[in-house]
């Protein structure tokens, strides 16, 4: 067995966490070591930083701001939460990780995506063994993100065009990483999605 | 009159929280439209990174998060208080800013130098247009520094020889940057060194 370093990723309301959490908990039950963590958030400071993210006006940081203290949450999570987890042997698995970075604030503004790179090059260097990107049609994702009232509004505030959007980035970002991206139909049942996911992660486990 | 940008820096317990409250009194007693700031902090975001900066173990942070936390609360400090202030003609007098995060993490550990520097060149990019580096003994500036028990302790808990290092460290940049930089003799009576401090800053805002 390798303990490898899992992400998923997909547009707001794709099932992403839901996924996330039964891959973890298949895993486990098959006795076999595994963490499941998140993103912005992770470690005790990382869930520090995610509350200056997700809480307060959507307009509190600019963007710059907002990819630094992503960025930092980041960094802290990788010291304190994945690295400690794979040395020790167990499976990680991360509802999100860099690519939400990517993606997002590319997608929010065009320029900034090299700032991001530029960033990740420096401070986090580290790319996951497996990333699962779960695509859905926006349409049905937002329903379901808006329907999921989770009080941190911030991701999930910005309509549909920006969730197309984000699929399309999505989607180029698997094409252009296909050492480590799985796209998985996300427009199924919950069981059939599962499954696929299970299968790709224990071939990549074993 | 001319709105600049002026920063002071050194050593814990240097004086220059004094100093720079001194000139802000005495250019607005003047009528010179000027605001006094400080780092980590001065706006209401940057605040709230603060907060996780300075309270908490000393250790609750990597270096490297350390420097994305700073950057961050300068980037928001500089969007939401000293470009406005500049733009409206106002003087900014801020205690401490980039410098500070490049002598205190580099001499904290010196191979992360090139990492603050990459990260000033890609989102703060602005240097102050007049910087005065108090500068003190440092034995007198330790026992000022503890003496003056702000609760905020990590930045006054590292020992004599830290800020040795401190010190030459601030030195050498001021040497590095003769255009901006005035190193002011900080071991005499505050109104010696306040009037020092004065005459340079009206040349500068005249």
């Amino acid at each position: 067995m390798t303990a490898i370093f899992i992400t998923f990723e997909g547009i707001d309301g794709s099932g992403k966490s839901t996924q996330s959490k039964l891959l973890a908990k298949t895993l486990a039950d098959q006795g076999i070591d595994v963490i499941i963590t998140r993103e912005p958030g992770g470690s005790v400071g990382a869930e520090d930083i995610r509350k200056l993210l997700v809480e307060g006006d959507p307009d509190r940081w600019s963007p710059e701001t907002e990819i630094l203290l992503f960025t930092a949450a980041r960094r802290d999570h990788l010291e304190k939460t994945i690295r400690p987890a794979l040395a020790n042997g167990t499976v990680v698995i991360s509802d999100r990780f860099a690519d939400s970075t990517r993606i997002y604030q590319g997608v929010a503004r065009a320029d900034l995506r090299g700032t991001v790179d530029a960033l990740h090059d420096t401070i986090i260097k580290v790319e996951p063994d497996l990333t699962f990107i779960i695509d859905v049609d926006p349409e049905q994702a937002l329903t379901r993100g808006l329907a999921r009232n989770s009080g941190e509004d911030r991701f999930e505030d910005f309509g549909l065009q920006f969730q197309m959007d984000l699929r399309a980035g999505f989607l180029a970002l698997a094409k252009e990483n296909t050492n480590r991206c799985r796209v998985i139909d996300g427009n199924r049942a919950i069981d059939a999605i599962a499954s696929d996911v299970l299968s790709i992660a224990k071939a990549a486990i074993a």
